[in-house]
């Protein structure tokens, strides 16, 4: 496996062009998110991911997390490079300052995502959860919750778990059967008893940080059926006593680690609560509110699983090119000198190599593009707000999807050798698999766009950013005839189609409108990079960007039939006549 | 992992409407071919795969081919699994009858290897490379050479490989190294003494079968550079005595196995040839020819490989489809009742479901196409034989692409468990992955798509395919425009563009190729079950046909703007500046 080289001058220049720090930099909120500041993190965490995180990705996937009486361990190294990330501030980015972080903007802390999960997908999955922990808490819990629990959050010496899905109930969270009952009297009165088995709880358990805030979804006794009836609680590894020191051990563990097709430095855990009836929670916000909590975060959680589609296809693009490079196989064509080539000479091959460029440029400025309308989002423009709802499913989907497509097509560069595993390429193709499953489907994610999101402002929302990219793209005819058929698509689906005819479409769909916007933004990187923004790129981005309009984007147009094709011809065929 | 069930009437369907069998069984040298006999051929490997080969998938992925002191080990029933396929006589199905075989059309040798491979892809390429090894043998051994090795190489009793790759010498065969020196005096006067290392050796050693020949390419000494100073040689794992049994073992071993991705029971072995400078072979053809020779055979193996999309495509919609049928999650959106039903249910995963459905459909059909049309090709018509060659990247590329592509949608529609090792759906994806790479990958398909095989004929030979196209398409306007511009990038490649223009838009032109020839023969399958061919699909088959015409093959129409870009963009940035 190749090293990692932070690709930090495009990464600069989508924080500027695609979520346009500078202007956030002149709010009351983020005024200390200068230019220089911006600058060296996102050159210092580059470097910390590079020397830190990368060297320990081999390993992580070989010998992977494993699970000894109870205890899971990681390769030794990672406690040595997690306890460096904690102690340079990196966990601390976008937290709140009363807490111990630096209250940068959201588009910070995806950079900082980028670059550890470039270096380290499977690792990085440990800050990404921790950093969900930490704004439910900042959102939902009590005042004496965040003081308790954040500062040590925040720093990173805790990290954070998401507990939803159940065997039953994946993406039907609503499904979900664990229990809390109310402990009425003794030391632990106020809080709740907690029962039940979680599946899929990445970083569930580990001995990297001292102690681990597992955030828990269950039921009181009596609550409602369904969605409605879930409640979140705080449930902590180790008790934590008043003066912030750990106590005894909850009743929670570790009962098995899933074997994985990639991810393997990830523990992912099957989680036992209250084999002994002993397991102590807290409630976080509200009884019977806690899927309203959970999708408080849900959003950004999202960006940030997108956003592991942009550093894996970054990480593939260039172990690709590093060998495309190095390995010399025949002649040019056609060429009378028969001299063989490095193969990156080979027309095909350069193809594949700008297709992953393109494609992984593109998924990085539709990735901060959003993060800069969350931000914007947080400093009350409500139509930053909305943007970014449009926009989240748009970027885990697509973002993901191309996170597969890139690290395949970088197997494809290293011909046989892309399948032995000690290359490396293969370890990037299976750890991009799981994007586009977790934290809610692609399908789902598809179908969040053509339900709730168009149903923002009525519709006019999503119609009104396709409208917006056809007016910029007036003189770049692919993205133009993008543009506008995604605006007939959503006003279609809006006003015509019926709920089945748009979740049929709903992938092509989201497909197509990530594509449009993915390629506007990147035509604002060009018009900046021309306008002298970075002259770094001033030879490579005309060319990424001029690839990705002439041919990503008219591909993606030809999703359009599949996108109106409707439901009908779905249901013609009962379901167990389908086999066969 | 779900069982195999042998989709047997739909390969019957496409034996009869896309390969013709019961034209094919007029002639004479395919008199045999009766009806009755091919349906029980068909019927008979289907249970026979199911039965044998494919309770032995999953064990052969978690414990692999091992290399012990020499000798590589397979999970024990793989041994009674071969023995049994070998007493059946499965391997003799499209062999010459003079050696045992039973002379039949090679439509029937893919149908056989289709159903053994959707059981169990890894080790069904053991009889795969020995029908490789067979028609080599057949088309250039001496009469000496076939009475000696073909009668157990038909059997099965023997198993063949082919050793063309070493290090440096990959898609670049003419590159290789090793070699090849007459012996002038004593028992093996007339013969070679081989030297050489080879990589990627499938099937390379093994106790399954009791002999092993080794088809290696060498150098002769003095043998001009380049591929035209490499033979062809017979290199028995244990020398064969005159009167057909076997002697001492040659000088030749496996050195090591690769750890691969996938197709973990096939044994991939890196191959020495001559350490102890007493390693004997026999010329096979001419000296200096060997890589005509093995272009004799490649067309067939490039087909087989092709077939191997179609039967892990099969395999994996088979288990995609169990699982969304039996996991129930969510009730149907905006329904009124709110009781979860299956998965299957669910808009988006039927869309997938039957997505792979006829992605896999169609590539089986343009598969038997093919076949039918090498099989036409060897009774002597020319056209036929054009169309086979035009038809094989086809197959080879878009084949093997889709069977990444189906098994990728495979494991999104087991959401979480598709992740997780055991459920098996991502051993489909991971098996997969080889097939795009191997036996040419699907970049040197394209470029022969684009290069030899639009020169037959001066280009007329593949105009004239999809003209075919658009005169049966007049009633379907998507496959008809899709035809229409396959015929004009096909003559704007022939009369305008330069080689790297036509080389840089070879792969979406091979694709969007693929998906017309594809979408016609599914047509006439469509064509043929209304005239009541295949009553057991009258009503699967108009759905999945009208899939593949309203959304895949406008998808397809969607690559028209890359085939067509050209080169230019491509070289605009120096390699070394495409990084960063």
């Amino acid at each position: 496996m190749t090293p990692y080289t932070p690709p930090t001058q495009d990464q600069l220049l989508a924080i500027r062009v695609n979520a346009g720090i500078e202007e956030l930099a002149q709010s009351e909120k983020f005024a200390h998110a200068e230019s220089d500041l911006v600058e060296a993190i996102v050159e210092g965490v580059g470097q910390f991911a590079a020397g830190e995180f990368a060297p320990l990705n081999r390993i992580g996937d070989l010998e992977g997390a494993k699970l000894e009486n109870g205890v899971v361990r990681l390769p030794d190294r990672f406690k040595e490079a997690y306890d460096a990330y904690v102690e340079q501030g990196w966990n601390a980015i976008a937290s709140p300052e009363e807490f111990g972080g630096q209250g940068l903007p959201f588009i910070l802390s995806c950079n900082v995502l980028e670059n550890l999960g470039a270096a380290n997908m499977a690792f990085n999955l440990l800050p990404m959860l921790s950093v969900g922990a930490i704004e439910a808490l900042e959102h939902h819990g009590s005042k004496d919750q965040q003081s308790k629990y954040l500062p040590d959050l925040v720093s990173g010496k805790w990290s954070g778990t998401m507990n939803l899905t159940e065997p039953a109930a994946g993406s039907d969270v609503g499904a979900l059967r664990s229990t809390a009952v109310p402990i009425e009297d003794g030391e632990h009165a106020g809080k709740y008893k907690i029962t039940g088995q979680k599946i899929y709880i990445t970083w569930g358990e580990h001995e990297l940080a001292e102690n681990i805030i597992h955030l828990v979804l269950a039921r009181l006794p009596d609550a409602p059926e369904g969605s409605r009836g879930i409640s979140l609680f705080l449930v902590p590894k180790y008790h934590v006593n008043d003066d912030g020191s750990l106590g005894n051990r909850n009743d929670l563990r570790c009962v098995s680690l899933e074997h994985k097709l990639g991810i393997n430095a990830s523990p992912t855990c099957v989680m036992s609560y209250g084999d002994n009836d002993e397991c102590i929670g807290e409630l976080v916000g509200q009884e019977n509110r806690g899927l309203m909590a959970m999708f408080t975060m849900m959003n950004n959680a999202r960006i940030n699983v997108g956003n592991q589609g942009a550093h894996i296809a970054e990480r593939a693009t260039q172990q690709a090119l590093y060998y495309a490079m190095d390995r010399v196989q025949s002649a040019r064509a056609g060429s009378p000198d028969k001299t063989p080539v490095a193969i990156i000479e080979h027309p095909d091959v350069r193809r594949m190599i700008l297709r992953m460029k393109a494609l992984t440029e593109g998924v990085r400025a539709l990735l901060y593009y959003c993060a800069g309308q969350v931000d914007r989002g947080t400093i009350g423009d409500p139509d930053a707000k909305n943007r970014a709802e449009i926009l989240v499913p748009m970027v885990k989907a697509w973002g993901t999807d191309t996170g597969v497509e890139v690290t395949g097509i970088g197997i494809q560069i290293h011909g046989g050798m892309g399948f032995v595993e000690e290359t490396g390429a293969a370890q990037h193709w299976r750890d991009s698999r799981i994007a586009p499953i977790y934290e809610g489907t692609n399908g789902i994610q598809a179908a969040d766009l053509v339900t709730r999101k168009l149903g923002i402002e009525g519709g006019e929302a999503m119609v009104a950013l396709f409208e917006e990219i056809a007016r910029d793209a007036a003189e770049q005819p692919t993205l133009l005839a993008l543009a506008k058929d995604c605006a007939h698509i959503a006003r279609w689906m809006r006003d015509e189609a019926s709920l089945d005819d748009r979740l049929a479409g709903s992938v092509p769909f989201c497909t197509m409108a990530a594509v449009a916007v993915a390629g506007w933004q990147l035509m604002k990187q060009d018009q900046a990079v021309a306008g002298g923004a970075a002259p770094a790129l001033a030879e490579s981005k005309p060319v990424s960007v001029r690839f990705f309009l002439d041919r990503i984007v008219p591909e993606a147009h030809g999703l359009k039939a599949s996108a109106i094709a409707g439901a009908d011809l779905l249901y013609i065929l009962p379901s167990e006549k389908l086999a066969g």
